[in-house]
């Protein structure tokens, strides 16, 4: 399967190296908005102006589109669903209706297959989220995010005058998650269950204080939550904060029985190292369903929820119930 | 949905406690082997002869099959589902490429649907197992289970001369699942995953220390594991020893990155105070999916791998994109 990355940051960086670790996969190459000579691949992929993809459609199986979901994929994923089976990993949860029927349309107009929403969550935890409710109807869900870098908190950070880099930790609050463990399903407002940890390199005349204050009582980002703040250096930055890990935990209890009588736990979690790379390997793994299931004749937008588990394997299906069932 | 259950032991009982936890489904009836007199429901579901299930053929929308995986499954799905689309928890793992075949034969002459080894595991664990295999292709595998009760080597002790009853709890080793957490990727002998847990009441007049001898050196069962073994009275094993818990860790680590320089850990676990219970769950959701592909015209044998997710579930792809994606 022959696989373009569209949109050449972190993102696409970490699926040209998740493509490597598939024998089932090529990239064919990468398109970048920047001028293509100034961008050097970490592979020996080519690379490419993004306008030029056009002349790719009949050497490109599938696109995976690395760019942010603030501006770039609400425009870019209907735009490129019209000429390319597409990938993209809209996050923006509340903004995912309006998306899914941009994009179904344009896949329908184009004949071709599209998903969206597609990463650790959205994505993995959003699985996880369904098996779970499907499941054991009656009960309730939990989802902690972390300990990891929130890219949003930190550029809000950034957004401060005095401030020169920043990088904001979500924490999730381990007494919390225990409460939630023992399935006594406890309201837990957002205080309750995370902290933000805030790193932060202040230009040399800035008012510390003064930064402190306006990031704990920034509104929707810290003002809700327990936060600290601990000015460091551009040095201790780059040495301890440059990673960018995540993860966080999906947790669903609930009671079965006649009279609810037992209690049961389902939880899933994640531990990474890099984000960027992980949230690649969900990419990839998903380009192979939606590559399958173009050839099947699909057309139109879909999301995990659509995708067989079988057909994101490279593993026959005779090969996974003997394998893996 | 209309619903049958075939079998009605801790399983079946399962089954109908979930069904009143979906409000689309419907308890049609429950059919037994033994006299239907004698079978009291606990709900008023009712009860109905095994060989009589033929003549239903137009109430039931699918049958949940609730029989053992050594003798009873291997023939009754085959059986059943010339007429029936039916759901089966088979579970044991090496023999599923051949009751699949079994199945799958069947059901395509009779234009039915069939799942089967639908469960936690085979079921659920072999989904995060898949997931995790398609996203992390450098890794390595770990299933942990327990603690929980372990029915077939409750019963190889019970097997043992001077043994009234016995309950056997599978214990998972905190220390290997610790190492597998950390991501070193340990290399682990079953010795080393679990420990085995037996609770026995012995005759007044048996020879305790034989028994234990028999149990510590049985070939498959228990001579490759640590065990404890403790003699407890009849009215200890009711009053502690008389629910079915169960549970498990199914864990993937694996690299990420051109040097595989980033380590990464999926988990997913249960904690089940009742494994019937659970299992029912599962069973319930995945047979509203077989109604539905059913209604699409799929037949032949199918496998949690081949169900997408959102078919699982009572809300429509609308609201599951909006409320859990």
């Amino acid at each position: 399967m022959k696989l373009a990355i569209y949109g050449y940051g972190n993102l696409g960086r970490g699926v040209e190296a998740a493509i490597r670790t598939n024998p089932d996969m090529e990239l064919m190459g990468i398109f970048t908005r920047r001028d293509p000579k100034t961008v050097r691949p970490q592979t020996g992929a080519p690379i490419y102006a993004a306008e030029e993809i056009g002349r790719f459609r009949n050497e490109i199986d599938a696109v995976i589109l690395c760019g942010g979901s603030a501006t770039d994929l609400p425009e870019l994923t209907p735009r490129l669903a019209k000429d390319f089976h597409v990938i993209d990993s809209f996050d923006t949860h509340a903004k995912i209706p309006a998306h899914f029927d941009a994009v179904d349309a344009a896949a329908k107009a184009g004949g071709t297959l599209a998903l969206i929403s597609c990463g650790w969550d959205p994505g993995m935890f959003s699985l996880n989220r369904l098996y779970a409710n499907a499941i054991l109807p009656d009960g309730q869900d939990y989802t902690f995010w972390g300990r990891g870098v929130s890219q949003g908190h930190s550029d809000a950070i950034r957004r401060i005058p005095g401030v020169i880099d920043a990088r904001q930790y979500t924490v999730p609050i381990e007494e919390a998650l225990n409460a939630v463990r023992s399935g006594e399903q406890p309201a837990l407002c957002a205080r309750e269950k995370h902290l933000r940890e805030c790193y932060v390199v202040a230009a040399p005349d800035a008012d510390k204080a003064a930064i402190e204050t306006a990031i704990k009582t920034m509104p929707n980002y810290f003002a809700d939550y327990d936060t600290t703040v601990t000015f460091i250096s551009e040095a201790e930055m780059r040495k301890n904060h440059s990673a960018l890990p995540h993860g966080g935990f999906v947790i669903r209890t609930g009671k079965t029985g006649l009279c609810g009588e037992h209690t049961h736990r389902i939880e899933y979690s994640l531990s990474l190292d890099s984000n960027p790379e992980f949230t690649a390997g969900v990419l990839v793994a998903f380009a192979r369903a939606i590559g399958r299931m173009a050839k099947r004749g699909e057309t139109g937008c879909r999301t995990v929820f659509d995708i067989a588990p079988g057909d994101l394997s490279p593993l026959s299906q005779e090969e996974l119930r003997r394998t893996m069932l």
